[in-house]
């Protein structure tokens, strides 16, 4: 069966009934052997196989979208009434799908909130084996310290940080800052690989000066070449040594992609649709072992195919406008505004802005998922519709 | 901090209490925030992080042991009160462990069911992208169809079946026949990966027909040769072309390792404890993208030191008499049984025949776990405590 | 350009002629220019491009067949006469190809030899970075000590040996026996990457008696499982961990290939033709980094299709008689008999055997090459004729 | 025997001499034994042995010096006297190392030459397995057309060319202009996997203006950032698909490293030394399969402690003057002076400007060497000597 059949011919029958083909007449017997079942902690496949095996992901998550703005009055308020320190850890307030029973899940599988730093503020150190990044919708000021190494945020920025990698904040503005966070939390809950260690509470003197590049970036973040006394450090796999991309950069190859296109080359991934992939310098991989990161610009006027694959992203426009639909729901989103798109959803985008000769106005889109976690066990599928 | 500390010293602070360090004063400000997170569909990292990042591994499930007794009886109950045909597809029982709330989860990750055929019957064929095996603690005469070709099992053997295959099963004894079968169902409900297809109805007349050796096992099943025609086929990754692990390798390499040990040669992984695991010949990989398979010997009187790793396993006693310590939990075992332990809970087994020269009474334990994933994601991780 | 085309359309003109397309009228002032560059130690390209960059491989080695009966008279008149010892090392006697300048290369890469032993006697013990192997076409009695491990030798048996291994050999047997060898010396000889060192002149007691079986193939030789406890030993990549792959484990594996062809399915490489590879357990990888080794079986009466690889081949006689054809060069061969296939030459085989619905008599041929170099440096490339 | 002693004792026996350890008396049955191992192109090991598997690499090369003003003129004679076009193909002139019998090989693996365009000359198109690239000492003005693509070439700019993609060159400037090129040719001409094809005798217009960037440049030259639409082309392993490595990005990653030394940071390979790899952002392996091309640069008055690698390499002197010493040999060398180091020669380079505060005179060299070959085949071996 072709995965198109399989996503327009409905399934044919509805295995969890009760009644349903497939299931036995309710006896007094069965009734008795369900009880069975029961005390001796057992559950039939024959009741939960359509629930268990779907035809294709029927995702537990809704596709969602969370307006900046509103994000960004509770981190304020948060700002005033809500210290950060030791125990709480960070000022960071998550995303929780609303069809996922309250938990602070995005997804199923990704974590993603606003963080919020006052003037002056530090968020204390720690290490944990999650993977988690920094992206930076508006402002600048805060760094990140990473193994000690301070690493400047900016508009644009992303910063990744792999598992294990001690970590703190400091806001050396006189105004706070925002940015979000996106993390593996809830895959990690449910493999159960989690450890988590406190640092020191307060940074050296060093650590809380403002650097203009990090010493990760000295070392790992001119193009195509690598530093040799660093290589194996730390072990392939592990994620990206390269801790801040800059935008700069990323805004750059986008350009690049779509001047491509219009001069009849190859570049973007679709028309008018440029991407660019995150990745480790040291490995070529995905810039995490769990989470690819990615950033679209979809040119004025264009729109992009209905496209699924199997695994959740969380999306957050960087600029311009857009109208944007994920299965049966749509939303018209801009600057800041975050989206989820649950597993084998189609998603697709439409950029706003008239279209003309340049690329003012386009459509940028920030992009997590947990594709590595598929890729990697085999079990990643995409497929794409072909436009009406 | 060493592994060893985290084990021993207890976290410092109870970090969920909302009382606890770095909770902010409960004002009446705080709660309206608070509700204007629940509206926003928000929630704060702050009060959830000591659920959210344990300081290491907290399993959701317990420690459980199942008596193969109780399991067989109510699946010979089964065969006679549920038909097996389309729609429930097959007559499995799984385990639910205590405390994942009813779901048929072993684990959080693994699917875990006794299987059961009665003479004459046939499993319709179908496929999904699930990993699978089966695994034979007793009986013989049901033979599994993968991909048309027909492979027999008998006491001992494991038969992988990785994602995507077509497969049926049909019982040509006079016999009812039981196994256990072992899947990443949770794994990717969780990850929400799953396709399924359902097949012929009817197996065709050569399938039915009992075959000594299957075509997968006349292609790989020769130790170090591949069959240059079948390389790539399929794809490197999908998981392993051998659908028969017989039961006469299984046990000679046990032998051997036991044997090399006594002649004062490297073999166990400890003293008195073979292991081996089984691998795909096409790629010296796991056996399955998601599952690892593992068969454990244990000298007769030997003990395993403690052993925790990150993620989680199912055993079954394939043959001796045991005990065996999952934490808190202790539990006598013997043929048939089948036990869970949770991800970084400590493991020991003491096999409880007498010591003697020969290895006869020695404790044979079959292990499936969702290592590969934690390993190619990067979170695998072990800790062996010293023997006292 | 097809490889079709490549190799039926004569390159159009000779690029080596000095007055040849694309090269200068030879002046006197060429001429002192070209006395310039030989006194300063540089050679134009212009004038060597042809040789130096030929529109595919024209080897500089022929296809030659050795036969086995002559082999074997002079190793025995050998074993007369040249003691075996430390210096010498060993009594192998090396296939030269007839157009390499007497080096005592079977192939530009490869060299292989008879070696001969004895009765009672030992051939001393070394390492080095070539890798090795032995191969049996005849007799039993002699052990190879690996690493201390006694592996026994006997008809049809392939004993990989990867570089830097300790080994020495023993003749138990009351008998003479042969073998060949075959190792990558040549190779080594042009990257100049070759260490060597001595080792013990005398093997212990116990290293000196009968094995039934090493206890590599203990450990290793399973299939599909994999020793737990020597996981990363010796180093992946280094090359296999199995020392012996047994006679009867090939004639099964080709036995089965051809039995499954007979049946309707997929198993053989092309019609009447079986091939199994030696790989790797630990990796499923070549056998050795450098050598790839395979065994073909061609039924009676079937023939191969012309095929061309770049890079070199030796092949032996294991059993039956066959018509060889490489390029313009045939011969008919029987067993023990060895032939070399140059780079992209193209060979076929023939087996002479009546066809009959047994597979008696045929061809049986060991093949080893420089494949995987080849391979894991992008240039292997294969090409096949139809068949007339 | 650790790698110090195997470097500092003599062999204790000459394994070749005829009369040595390890060789038999030689009678007149002797002498027989021969004539008829000649008779049958055969040579015995055991004279042969310490020629053919020495103790450790005994290059054939010799360590050499060639002098960048003497290879100009000959190359700017040449510019005079013979012609760029098809047959010929390319004006370039390559190192003939002394002890390699006249062959144009700068090592066993290497071939290197100056090449030369006069203003308006074109070098015709054509491709070949052969992995090649160009590196410029001096000078700009000339493209490199690759697959259509125009790279510009600029002083210190490094650009690989991967086998088998179609290339041309064109010299749009009013001056002549020389670069270096280096290929695998001895590497591919000893295992005999060459194939080369002629394609266009003309570019096109679009290919004879001069471009800022390439469209390479323009999709991989960002760091750490992969265009999604060109994953998996050309396929992995086959060489990167950035064409132009640009100066400025070699001397800030540079500069970036001894900067975090002279701060106490790790970032060089051993004091004063930095060191970068070009490599293939495509899959962070090597810029080429079967050539590492790296940049060094040493600070005033700072010298390498003396290391051995297996393999061997090409150095050019980009900036600054230093002495050079590769075993019992020693050369001053200054900008564009080309030199060799053997296998396992022991090479140490001193930068001869005065120490000072600032890089200002460091000692930059290019480097070229064979050592994915080795990495890949698990023949790759360093070793440092500690300096007195």
């Amino acid at each position: 069966m072709s995965d198109r059949d399989r996503n327009t011919v409905a399934s044919p029958v509805s295995l969890t009934a009760e009644d349903g083909p497939g299931q036995p007449p309710v006896t007094p017997a069965l009734q008795d052997l369900y009880r069975g079942f029961e005390k001796a902690l057992l559950v039939p496949l024959w009741t939960e196989i359509g629930d268990l095996m779907p035809e294709h992901p029927r995702s537990r998550a809704l596709p969602h979208r969370w307006e900046w703005r509103t994000l960004l009055d509770l981190a304020a308020r948060s700002g005033e009434l809500v210290p950060v320190g030791r125990g709480g850890e960070r000022r960071a307030i998550a995303l929780a799908n609303p069809s996922l029973g309250g938990r602070p899940y995005a997804t199923p599988t990704l974590w993603a909130a606003i963080q919020y730093l006052m003037p002056g503020e530090d968020a204390p150190e720690h290490r944990h084996t999650q993977n988690a990044f920094r992206f930076v919708v508006e402002g600048e000021g805060v760094w990140t310290v990473v193994e000690r190494d301070p690493v400047p945020m900016r508009r644009g920025d992303f910063l990744p940080q792999a598992g294990l990698h001690w970590h703190a904040h400091h806001n050396a503005a006189d105004q706070p800052m925002a940015w979000i966070d996106g993390l593996d939390i809830p895959f990690q809950y449910d493999v159960e690989a989690q450890f988590f260690d406190f640092g020191r509470d307060a940074l050296s003197a060093e650590e809380r000066t403002t650097p203009e590049r990090s010493r990760a970036e000295r070392l790992w973040g001119h193009p195509g070449l690598v530093p040799v006394s660093r290589l194996g450090r730390p072990a392939p796999g592990a994620g990206s040594p390269l801790l801040r991309y800059r935008w700069e950069d990323t805004d750059a190859a986008l350009t690049d992609q779509l001047d491509l296109e219009r001069a009849g080359h190859p570049g973007t991934v679709e028309p008018g649709h440029a991407l660019v992939r995150y990745t480790d310098p040291a490995t070529a991989a995905d810039v995490l072992p769990t989470i690819r990161a990615q950033f679209h610009r979809i040119r004025p006027g264009a729109e992009t195919a209905p496209r699924r694959e199997t695994g959740s992203s969380v999306y957050q426009v960087f600029d311009g406008s857009g109208r944007v639909t994920v299965g049966d729901a749509s939303w018209s989103v801009r600057r800041g505004d975050l989206f989820v798109v649950p597993s084998w959803a189609p998603l697709s985008v439409r950029s706003e802005a008239s279209p003309s000769d340049s690329d003012s106005g386009a459509l940028d889109l920030f992009q997590f998922s947990d594709a590595p976690v598929l890729t990697r066990l085999n079990l990643f599928r995409t497929h794409v519709e072909e436009n009406a």
